[in-house]
């Protein structure tokens, strides 16, 4: 193994100021506290969150404190370990779950740590990844296999998600409609068709986003600017609808449409956040259907892990088709966001 | 056992004509065609959906077709077999699952029966129940232990929608809310705490309701429209919220209670109709919870009634508060509909 | 579409009498009664149930009333369709169920049909259809897509068998371990491939069969006389076991060494019959290691048809490997049993 | 609240010497490490586990180091807090998982901490709790309501496993078969008896312990020596068998007559420990019934410890039948072992 030489300062991307943007700093490398460790950033993916505290949105004025790195999904090795740590060691290559949880709440205590009444994010509520050194706290670590690159190895944060979301329930041998094809939307494609979907659609108005859910593995992709969302799904289930919807779009057009276009008793899961409240006809939608609905939120802690380590290592994730950028280095990140926020990207990954 | 003298006319409560109300009538007792059977009717009940048509909602117009006898739910002993059937005979103690399902289409093929595509309803789409005598198509019979009063076994029919509400998932042990103490939540209390909920709290308006509610089991009752139902929750699960909630009464305002009240990653069942588009906060009381939600409609053939049917034999079933009106014979059908109305009753029963 | 013309005799593959093997002989073609068809066979393939048949063991020999038919598994077109049949016309392309199931017993009111209490099995109980024509109950029948090919089409019996083994539980993105490779254990290779598992391991002694395991689509293949199973097996999972443990040989030894491999609160599946009662030290095998275990024995009706037919429509199953030999008429059928009793087969077919 | 005064020296259960028995010894109270917390003993029982222990069996011999404290079954309320401790207080009233688990197996990682690959327990691996002072791994502890009496609070381990057993799946409204009716069989009556089960049927050779079963709630009781156990098990429930059966004896008899009565695709819970290997017909009783089997161990931690508590507070448990023994103080420890090891104890209570 090659020997790092740690620098004292580094390069990051910072929210300055509470404002539009952010900057590319230089600051010390930080210490690793009680129960932390330091990793030199192998990379770093962006995740809508990051792009809603670039943008400066409602709700990231009311949660976030500048100044403050940003960024929390990764990849890297520990380079330093601090006081009390003992499941890593200097030379470990490890991926991060971002959710700090307490471990005492009634959610922790039962398996449900992913809704955690305590959680605090890191890259949210404290320093994040984008940058070339950062603190991950150890209970957080992820240990990967070294055959696994970064860039891979970084997006097992959102993998996480679209397993959650895809795998509530079966789906090996069905029929999925998934709505919304941005990069969340895209990580649920492959692995639905990784964990066995025999078909799967995808409405998504993008052309670009269509093309991109093509290349990842969509049987089946429709406009549904253009077209009859409902009518097409069901013209390929024998009148049916899919046996699976699942919302990756936060539009409520779309998930109107998925719960018309999803089979009496289907099951339905809900991953993209609505721009408000929503309205919809819940009798023919929800009750009438007997459809099983669930939340998506984080993920399950360890189990959740354990499952996208094993779809990865297993070669059966097609992901390249949904890295469409790769930066090496910080220096073009506003390109990096200005293409992310006009949809533009699939996912967007930063190699330090 | 007694011998039945058949008469040739009956009595029955009729939909005469599109417009409020029923009258009283006498007409030809029915014969049985090829897979049914004659029932003389020992004991019927109101349901729901028979006010509706009695008030002739913008619903029942839509679907009803006078002259109709009206009822679905009902206990009776059979007293003619018509041609091709098999499984019943002379004397059988029955009551009906009233969804007539096709058996061949998707739902129907993997076992979800209450959800077929094609399903008619009798009482609704046929001649029905509140009658001497009825109809019941052979393969909706169920058979009824003799030791079951009618006025219980009558019961059967709604008291399967409260265990499909209550049995969506375990609720052993576990803290329940049900909003809505009408008829089906009276039926759902029951169910709850025979079925080992440790605490079943309700919240309903009426105080005539949450009297009943308390008689029938309820460990506590809240009135929503003078205490904060969330706090009230939260006070009696430590913080927590319950475990389930259920709900039982169409209001948009317990919905978004009962979403707010049940703990995150928590179970929820909706039953109730609502009574046009419902609009709420999807992302913070669905998405962000990690809520695993249920449309609830009919009943599951036939592992509902197998349910109901030992809750039933098991004493365990706390009815006799529920039934608060008991007629003999029909003649007071109108103030029966009118204190059903004004929500003065638990469950209505006929005698005939 | 091309006329079939129907002949009056047909050959056909007949237990002639209650000893070793079996005859080719002309026989009539039968005539479809109430609720039946006739079909014109197009494949037709070898179950290990029909080996038995032939072979005159103990359990055939309470069974089997010669003379016989023989054969279940089945592709074929509808010829004739007998009274009463309304969801079948000639020109239909179908597979069948093998289970007539009564509909009536406590099973198949609560979704078991594949455990009725008085299921019969047709080419056991009743003539079959290894023959150039054959009857089937219109209720077993399976519409297939005129896309897949008989060949295909006539294993969708033995791959429900297979589906139910394998998805008796998820196996998305888990390791699992199969006991055997005889044509069931090879089906359950390609399902549990197809619905997503990361790492199938393969335990089989003949050198033949892991020769296929690997051709199907088998991850690693181990030869259980020579090398230890349970060490490759925890070699290869991290120390851990293997997520799934799928048992499809009969063989104790596999057993017992699958319970070892199995991690504790794994999952286990029983499918092959073992020669007599096995001998285990359930308290370390089973009780201490928490595993939740499944005995599987027929189809799910019609949930697994559905599953099988959608993982053959999408393509995902390999199942050319599987098909060892396939014979045009069944002149060769002595050939054919004498070679899979030699184990030198995956699945045979005929096709008449 | 009391002040507690702390003595020096305190009584408690010893196993002295690799020989059957114990003595009552005087010895220093402890102090809490790091980590850990000492408990004043409210109450304490006698386990199964500590029985083997006291007849020092072949088990015991292989995995206790004399000089040892017995016992794990235990409420007490903190006295001393040990350095890091900052979930629990002096005065808090707690009892205690038995179970020290790693949190880092993959086990633990996946929330099957019940399993864990490393677990130690207290009691077994170190000192326990039969004295006037003990130490509790503060990661250990469950805090309890108040309200609830020391001789309940203490039963709350072995009534997780049998929670685990009964509720391995619903039984609300089901039928059940229990085989034992010892201490552990009877707590799962009264657990299936509070979750809803409709029929709960015990097999037990001792007059002793079926009497005890239908003081504790058991609806019908069965002598195996003397009435076939299959055959009113049918008689009980129309023929079919129970739905669940669940195994608390570990007698190999007990279970083929459970197999044998449980219906087609029924529940199976194991949790009695069986004198040596087992030998049965798996194909007849287990894969062609397509049963469900569970072997049960420990307790899911902490969601069997939150079940619990809450049938504990909501009253539902009827634990006096089960107490069968109460002895203030240690004095007649000896006369507690050999009564149990006669079969003619319930639980067994100290209260010091």
């Amino acid at each position: 193994m090659e020997m790092i030489t740690l620098n004292e300062k580094m390069l990051g991307i910072m929210k300055t100021k509470p404002a539009y943007g952010a900057e590319l700093v230089e600051v010390d490398v930080p210490n690793p506290k009680e129960g932390e460790v330091l990793i030199k950033v192998l990379a770093t993916s962006i995740c809508g969150t990051d792009l809603h505290i670039y943008e400066w949105n409602e709700w990231a004025q009311s949660r976030i404190k500048p100044p403050q790195i940003m960024g929390h999904e990764v990849a890297g090795e520990v380079v330093e370990v601090g006081p009390g740590v003992h499941n890593l060691k200097i030379g470990d290559y490890i991926s991060a779950e971002t959710h700090i949880v307490c471990g005492e709440c009634y959610q922790c205590r039962t398996g449900n740590y992913h809704v955690c009444q305590n959680t605090k994010i890191f890259g949210v509520d404290s320093d994040g990844v984008f940058a070339e050194y950062a603190i991950v706290p150890a209970q957080n670590a992820w240990k990967n296999p070294k055959n696994i690159p970064p860039e891979y190895a970084t997006l097992q944060e959102p993998l996480g998600n679209a397993v959650d979301t895809v795998l509530a329930g079966s789906v090996a041998s069905k029929t999925v409609l998934i709505t919304g094809a941005g990069p969340l939307g895209l990580l649920g494609i492959t692995v639905a068709k990784a964990s066995g979907a025999s078909l799967v659609i995808v409405s998504e108005p993008s052309e670009f986003r269509r093309n991109l859910a093509k290349k990842v593995g969509a049987d089946v992709v429709i406009n549904p600017m253009e077209e009859d969302v409902v009518r097409e799904v069901k013209d390929l289930t024998n009148g049916n609808g899919v046996d699976v919807f699942l919302e990756f779009s936060g539009a409520p057009r779309a998930l109107e449409q998925g719960l018309q276009a999803v089979t009496p008793a289907g099951r339905v899961s809900l991953l993209g956040l609505f721009p408000k409240e929503v309205t919809f006809d819940i009798n023919n939608l929800v009750i009438f259907k007997a459809l099983e609905i669930h939340g998506i939120t984080g993920r399950h802690l360890w189990q959740t892990w354990y499952t996208v380590s094993n779809l990865l290592k297993s070669g059966k994730l097609n992901l390249d088709p949904v890295i469409t950028h790769k930066y090496k280095g910080f220096d073009k990140f506003e390109e990096a966001f200005e293409l992310m926020r006009a949809g533009k990207t699939g996912k967007v990954v930063f190699i330090p």
